[in-house]
Parts: C-alpha cells; sequence; structure tokens
C-alpha cells in the first residue's frame, strides 16, 4: 500500500516533466510533416495564448497560428526543426517553463538555416499540458 | 457584509496586475539610480531563477546578478532604462507574466540606445511576486 502510494507520488512528481518533453518532440515532427495545425495544437486554444518575436507581441491563439502560417508559406520555408538544450521546470503543479535552443535547417532559397533561444510557459488544462505564451529570439 | 465581501474579491483581482506594475516601477527605478543589487531583489533569490539572452541560458539568481554586473559596469553602461507595452497576465492565483518592452537611452560611448521585447514570469512567494524568469531580446 505505501509503496503504492510512495510509487503514484513519484509518477506524478515525474509526470510533468515527461509529458511536456513528449509534447515537443510531438510538436516538431508535426513542424517537419509540415503540419502547422498540429504543431498548433500545442497551443491553448484562447485569445490570451501569446507569442513573443523579434516583432513584439502576438496576442490569441488564431493571431499566432496566422503568423506561422504567413511566415512559414509551405514546407520548404518550415525546413526541419531541432529542438537542443531543453530544460523542463514545474513552477506548481499547473504551471511549467521551458528553456531551449531551435534549429532550423533550411535550403537557401527558403531563407536559409536559423536558430535561436526559446522560453515556452505551459500551463496544464482540462485537455492536457498547452503552451500559453511562447518567446523565441 | 456583502458589500465588503465583493470590495475584498475585487481587490484580490487586481491585487497581482497592480503589485507586479509597482515592481517593475520600483525595479526600474533601482536600474536608474545604478542600483544592481536593489534592481534584483525583483528576482527570487534561488538557484533556479532563469535569464534567457542572445547568447543563452543563465541558471541561477548569482550567475545573473553577476551578468549584469559584467555587462553594465557603471552607471553610463546602465543608461535609462524605460519600460512600455506593459501586459500582466495571471496564469493562476500564484504565477503570472509580463511582457513589455524595454528602451535603454545611453552615450554612444556608453554603448549607444537599445531596446526590445521582454517576458517575465513571476511568483507569488512569501515574501512576494518575485521574478522567476527572464526573456529578454
Amino acid at each position: 500500500m505505501w509503496t503504492l502510494l510512495l510509487l503514484s507520488l513519484r509518477l506524478m512528481a515525474a509526470e510533468p516533466e515527461e509529458t511536456i518533453r513528449r509534447l515537443l518532440t510531438e510538436q516538431s515532427e508535426a513542424w517537419n510533416r509540415g503540419d502547422i495545425p498540429a504543431f498548433m495544437k500545442t497551443y491553448e486554444n484562447s485569445a490570451e495564448t501569446a507569442y513573443v518575436g523579434s516583432g513584439g507581441v502576438t496576442k490569441g491563439y488564431q493571431q499566432v497560428l496566422e503568423r506561422y502560417r504567413k511566415k512559414y508559406a509551405g514546407k520548404a520555408q518550415m525546413g526541419t526543426l531541432r529542438f537542443t538544450d531543453l530544460q523542463v521546470r514545474a513552477l506548481t503543479a499547473d504551471v511549467a517553463t521551458v528553456t531551449g535552443r531551435f534549429q532550423l535547417t533550411r535550403t537557401k532559397e527558403a531563407g536559409g538555416d536559423a536558430s535561436g533561444w526559446f522560453t515556452l510557459v505551459l500551463r496544464k488544462t482540462r485537455v492536457g499540458w498547452q503552451i500559453v505564451h511562447d518567446h523565441t529570439s
């Protein structure tokens, strides 16, 4: 009984990090298939969801989706995305941050390679962990 | 009685945003006095506190403090800091994000003007709201 309880507690503690890492793997896989709608499923569908880039703040799930669609108009522009240096930090039972580095491999014609650092803020919603804020630079 | 309860609830709802805005005002005032230790008091003194900039992730309160000290060696290098476009979002009762734009006015000799966007993640700790994560780009 105690063993089960301890095991459950240990699984609960490990859960956010593993779930979030799996989410980011699924996200990059969707990107690499050229599937922006599937990629965006990792973001919370809310008017408060925000993306911060060099151009400032894009607020709203739909607006973030449109930004990606415009900036990455086709599979060639999307290139191949890879995340490294991932660090997940659970701030509370329901909120976590992730930092990491992205590397985009692309042909010169499609915009060339790109890389940078990002911070994601995730919240545990009714449908699981979702990105509520993304700052990529 | 009900009026008092409703008033308390309204104050509780307003509280994070006002407290956080005041914190950022105090923070920029400390910066503009050339007082990095006072500026840093708005960050949680924790080995988990993180700063993400163009050079990647700096982890740990002490390391973030050292980074500021090295990068802004004197009052001239610190210049005059101004925050605009502040948006505070309470994610839960204990966690909030802030986005905004910073503008640093400096002489050419001290490095010249600088500006960019930032995301702060704050957590309500025993000593009040504190920055636990800063992504500035």
